[in-house]
């Protein structure tokens, strides 16, 4: 019989507190032996903390234990004097004394060279050894860079007077009908994984007005690119009354400016690992589809294949505009043709053949998708039934309209896909923890 | 073509902005027509907006409108003067001069009676009009409580130096193995949804020694209970470099301490709504589970069926034991029998019939399942033998241990019955948005 009464110190210290620690006292550190680097009668162990690595000293006579008592890969507490020295990572070394192993790597060599400054392996590599080549401190710096991305989402939402639901991800229906879903059987019924919480976010607009989640989607799509995940992470938010569609995108250019600001203040350290340097989210320029694509076609000698749509390539072409000619590495192009867009967007009333949405590029990559949606019961029916889609299964959603919902709109980021452009990465498994494609289910 | 620089401020105030706001100066609101009072020539129109209600007062020659030209559940925007009324909510109401219909609700009568203070219909009523439902301002306070929950867990875990993640929910094997998976195919593969990120957690303590995850899990559990569900939100950590399994109790109870004062400063206005009283988390008592099951047998006269579980009657005496004897409304029970616990608990050297793992009782009733795990490369493949498990499948899993990990632990919380019993409801499809059961897959 004890009690519990919150977290307690502890003896063994923290990187952020041996910075500031003096130089000549003794301290107390945990970590797992990164590498180990023998000169002589001296050693060098580099320890693998979470926020990075802190360099030991071994020197035979000081070191009250036997170096080879050591390898690479175990976990281990040491007792030792805290030094400064410049050429240690943070300026700080421990004259190691005494020591304490916490777990024992069973194998003499790592699968793959983790310590190394570059992990120069081979994708399929790094994803078959996750568990391993994430304890590369680069590779594992872009999923704290995901970490501030995700958490400026909500922190500045909040900020905003938005509540955060969670939407099942199992459903009779899916949000947006079609093809492209994963079917399971759920106690002897059909049902799906849910590709989108739209309907369910929209719903939720009539009772919090502002709504977002942050929660895995599932698209049984046979894409295989370097941008497609069959399930990923989306940050998606739905806001009512608006005054137009400028608005979602207003708020989406406050979670840039805010997830930048965010990111340099508290991830500076994974910045600099990774040599970052974001994008400027000060103005970011909106323009038409039709406009910009156009333009961009005309100044790079683009020939445009199809009208309704945009290429990859094409989008690129846009990013390379937006930079040139507006300094900005993002882009909201706006106005996509109703064809392209679901049921459920709002068409432009000044010319019904395109819709009041747009997309996010960055770096000519799209990033978000988002726009306004219809909100009168009536259009809302009108647009079913002019796509020849049932009303089936959407009961409940329809009820939300006939009892009144708020003119409203929002977007959906793909997470992975947003962190892979900001790590200057050019696959989207690169920036996702363990991937779901068409060839990966494991690990 | 136009740039956008962040969200702009609107003229169109909200509810804290109201109450700051002096008596007589003219303002411009917008929400959703809760409810319409006709008392003669005046009428009282109540405005629903995110924070809560706004009283209108509609008075024949001081509007410029006709009140016929409203009805409940339009959502509309009005003009008029603020004016102190200790009646009104919030001690304000507006006089309305001036009206804009926002969107029109189709019909004259709701389904339910959002407007009453409690809600009184049966759950399948209000699950069966979710969008409806929610719209009473009781009902929509309780997922507000959830996202305080949520929320702190997360700010907490940041302070805490944990790393957010990410896991699959689509797999080739589930984390604990055993029935009760969900089955689908996945591109001509089987494959199941995960039950607990369970072993990704594990394998990322290895990469950020602290790791959390918010998201959902799911288990295709025949029960039919008021206190299970097929798919709830799990709020999930994972921590290494522990001294022992006091540690994560201790994590944990630094959580429920930092929840409790999130919710008493940003949630009180909920909090009040639900005549809800926060429980004390300062100290909470920790006893074996033994120990405690005989103790409250003999207290309550309750004659033990089952020495190797807790029966949910068995829990609740264990919770009015824990009041009773130490004030404490939690309590966390220890020492679990090890063939109740999966694979990867950590036995109690002790006596390895137990294990090094706990249960959170909450007013008597379960919300977290935490513990140590093996952090031995060797005992976890000993332990999977003598449960005859195959190591199928556990690859990387087992790849993580043969390279060394920290000693760890964790837990994982159930947020929708953490919600109920904090809002003191007796069923936990209360407080879940959209509840996945046995017969229940829509909406």
């Amino acid at each position: 019989m004890e009690f519990l009464t919150g977290v307690k110190e502890k003896d063994t210290m923290e990187l952020n507190s041996l910075l500031r620690t003096c130089a000549g006292e003794n301290v107390k550190v945990n970590g797992a032996v990164h590498t180990i680097r023998k000169m002589g009668t001296v050693a060098f162990v580099i320890l693998r903390k979470r926020e990075g690595l802190l360099q030991g000293v071994y020197e035979e006579g000081t070191a009250q234990f036997d170096l080879k008592d050591l390898k690479e890969a175990d976990t281990i507490e040491i007792e030792g004097t805290l030094e400064r020295n410049d050429k240690a990572p943070g300026g700080i070394e421990i004259r190691m004394k005494r020591l304490r192993v916490l777990s024992r790597s069973v194998e003499e060599m790592m699968p793959l060279a983790i310590s190394k400054w570059k992990l120069g392996t081979s994708l399929e590599a790094k994803l078959n050894y996750r568990s391993i080549s994430l304890r590369n401190i680069r590779e594992r710096a872009k999923f704290r860079l995901q970490e501030g991305l995700t958490r400026a989402f909500r922190d500045f939402l909040y900020s905003q007077g938005f509540t955060e639901i969670h939407t099942p991800k199992i459903g009779a229906k899916s949000a947006e009908g079609g093809a492209n879903l994963f079917r399971l059987e759920y106690f002897h019924r059909p049902a799906v994984l849910q590709q989108s919480p739209q309907l369910y976010k929209q719903m939720m607009v009539g009772v919090f007005d502002r709504v977002f989640e942050t929660a895995p989607v599932f698209r049984a799509e046979k894409h295989n690119t370097k941008r497609h995940l069959n399930e990923y992470t989306s940050l998606d938010f739905e806001m009512g009354y608006i005054d137009g569609f400028e608005d979602i995108m207003a708020m989406e250019t406050g979670y840039l400016q805010y997830a930048m600001a965010l990111l340099a203040e508290e991830y500076a350290e994974e910045l600099k690992l990774l040599d970052i340097g974001l994008p400027d989210a000060t103005e970011i320029p909106a323009i038409r589809f039709d406009v910009i694509k156009e333009r961009a076609a005309e100044r790079y000698g683009h020939k445009i294949r199809n009208p309704h749509d945009l290429e990859p390539e094409e989008e690129q072409l846009i990013g390379r505009y937006a930079r040139e000619e507006w300094g900005s590495r993002f882009v909201f192009v706006t106005h996509y043709p109703s064809r392209k867009r679901p049921f459920y967007a709002m068409d432009d009333p000044e010319d019904t053949a395109y819709t009041l949405s747009f997309d996010l590029l960055f770096d000519g990559m799209e990033i978000t998708t988002g726009g306004q949606r219809i909100h009168d019961y009536k259009m809302l029916k009108d647009k079913l039934a002019s796509r020849g889609m049932t009303e089936d299964g959407l009961g409940q959603y329809l009820d939300a309209f006939r009892h009144g919902m708020p003119p409203h709109g929002g977007i959906g980021i793909g997470l992975e896909r947003f962190t892979m452009m900001l790590a200057g990465e050019d696959n989207v498994r690169e920036t996702t923890l363990f991937p779901r494609d068409l060839s990966r289910l494991e690990p």
